[in-house]
């Protein structure tokens, strides 16, 4: 049989209801165009890459080697290497028990999608929110609802006031230096937010990448360490806490973790099973190595950082940008968010924007149900101060230039 | 509000129902009562821990590093390491575009259930079967229907008549030393099997991981490569090629991958930015590293101790057990597959050989839809020939002593 013979095979007609759902990233495809040498990007979200610790890892890649030899390679249990829960669940009061390692946290957020969206369900999201979970949680088919914010996170009172009218199963929430506003929830906003959902009966899905990385302000208790005050045991917390080791050391060993009552973690073992029957054990066993010596030294430099480089970026739009625009200040984390005047597009405004050297990424993709068109995301983590005070001012000029 | 005021969360109420349809693996359950040190367990899978090339593997982290810098452990793309990807895409003379970097190959499976299968949809599996693909394809929701086998694997005929009767969209099947039971298709069947699905537009997966471990008789083509062939362009081929490094590296990395035409490889990149955004950068770099230089040495080295110890185990097996008792004479790979007389139930069989210090893996979970109460599943792997001939004299004992 020759090639002419073969038709293609129908690959679309086999694709399932729930493939259909699925799509690229729309930021992975905008990323593209903006990933020319010339242009000084604030559209990624990359971590800063010459502050890792690559000789760190290197050791301990062969302290593992040499510590646990063939076991650092073989395959492992699919709770995850035991020392790394250990040193996870003491910071957080619960046992390892309460603690499964993932293959990074988007693995945490595909998981717990598929272990509580029934087609349907309704999903609360912040309005703007984290893409990633809107991708993760895609497939299963939930209904999102959007919960208003400000500056203070979300808005709790028209929160509650949706709770009345929908009947949703599951809240998912950055609280700290959101991606993609870079707003930190209020300490009293937690507090009705954990209340709240927990008197509702809807599970609390905290997202928290970006916890550790605070350079300004107060640390704020995490929702579920409110959850399990309240709970007063970590199985009866309706609080899941997902976090990464990708912000705070390195993103490419992909572990991250997720803290949750037992029978949840007890499901999450199964789907992990099925999923990728378990993070690379020399992965867990490098991170578990660097943790107690060499992550806290990595986080102050980190913090330092993007501390400073946050401080350019506001400085600089300060100087650069029109009146009208409004921007938020960070106060740890990677992101700020940009709001324009009404009648600006930044979807259009992108392409000006590249011309002129400079990207971002728009912001309307952050809103699961729409909006936002005046918006855009600026990532400071990866760029230098002199590219921000450069990149900032030609963003200015491409605004004032939209607004004439 | 204290602990007695606050009822435990009632998680099974949010359990979605795809959830609901798993469980955790019956073998991984088993395995924990057979992980006693005095015993001698053929029970569990796992490759020769020390055969594991560690020295190297220092090495190459160490490169790697080197190498790349700090991109070595930054975030990377979702289709895998190009490196990688060319390497394997030259092997089959196909494209990078075709190559999808998997985190294991359970990831595999996970990714193309989640992308094929409809609830209700019919899969076609091997009877007996991968029950770690079983695991994978559950959440999806699929209708399983069993196509016999006999010593030459799957059985074209009756598979055939199978197809006039029901409407299946996915054929699973291992053709080379099949993990239960050691089997390989022979090529008139594997022409027939790569015939008859693509004229019945049934999506064909070849899930390959010990293909290169064959310590006995000619290789034979892979069912991807008898479609490529038929096809005349990998973009209308109908198999679907799933392997991994685990078996012929070492498998705590998570290094795996796919083939397939484009159409689906793009889907698949869309299921996995989902599940996990990418295979960990470094583990991909590091068996690039090694593919050239190592792992042909190492493959060989496997060869030989895998064919030493199923030789061992073949020759205890005449020794040891009585008469009326069958099994397989494996080519390749890991496992060989026993069948005892139709009295003898194995599940309750395992207590009894743990009892005498050897374990084995009853067949009945290998059966998605039931049957081989009396088969059982026996890998050599990680077994020395002195263990071998000590377990299989104590199995012996243990099957005389049900028989009488």
């Amino acid at each position: 049989m020759t090639r002419t013979d073969t038709p293609p095979f129908a690959w679309d007609r086999v694709v399932s209801a729930r493939g259909q759902r699925m799509n690229s990233s729309v930021i992975r495809e905008m990323l593209k165009i903006t990933q020319r040498p010339d242009v000084i990007s604030f559209a990624g979200g990359l971590p800063a890459p010459e502050l890792f610790p690559i000789e760190a890892v290197r050791q301990a890649a062969s302290t593992v080697l040499d510590r646990y030899g063939p076991a650092a390679l073989q395959y492992s249990t699919t709770e995850g290497h035991l020392p790394l829960r250990e040193w996870l669940a003491a910071r957080a009061s619960i046992t390892p028990q309460h603690v499964q390692i993932m293959t990074g946290s988007q693995q945490s957020l595909d998981l717990l999608g598929k272990m509580l969206i029934n087609e349907g369900d309704v999903v609360l999201v912040e309005a703007p929110t984290y893409l990633g979970a809107l991708q993760s949680f895609q497939p299963y088919g939930p209904q999102y609802v959007q919960v208003p914010t400000d500056d203070h996170g979300i808005d709790v009172d028209a929160l509650e006031t949706l709770l009345h009218t929908t009947r949703a199963k599951l809240l998912y929430a950055v609280p700290n230096f959101q991606n993609p506003t870079g707003r930190t929830l209020s300490l009293e906003r937690r507090q009705q937010l954990v209340e709240l959902t927990a008197r509702h009966g809807i599970v609390l899905v905290e997202d928290d990448p970006y916890g550790a990385l605070r350079f300004t302000g107060e640390a704020l208790p995490s929702l579920y360490t409110l959850g399990l005050e309240r709970a007063g045991h970590p199985d009866h917390n309706h609080v899941v806490y997902s976090s990464s080791f990708s912000k705070v050391l390195v993103p490419g060993l992909r572990d991250a973790w997720v803290q949750a009552a037992r029978p949840l973690i007890h499901k999450l073992v199964q789907a992990k099973q099925g999923a990728d029957l378990h993070t690379p054990t020399f992965n867990q066993m490098i991170v578990a190595e660097l943790v107690e010596d060499v992550m806290p030294a990595q986080i102050e430099r980190v913090r330092q950082a993007y501390g400073e480089r946050a401080g350019q970026m506001v400085q600089s739009m300060q100087r650069h940008f029109p009146a009208g625009v409004q921007y938020t200040t960070p106060q740890g984390g990677m992101f700020l968010w940009v709001t324009l005047p009404e009648q600006i597009d930044t979807a259009p405004l992108l392409q000006q924007a590249v011309a002129r050297g400079v990207a971002f990424v728009p912001g309307a993709p952050f809103f699961a149900l729409g909006g936002g068109h005046n918006t855009m995301r600026l990532s400071y983590s990866s760029a230098t101060p002199e590219q921000i005070e450069r990149g900032i001012a030609a963003l200015g000029e491409t605004i004032r230039s939209a607004l004439d």
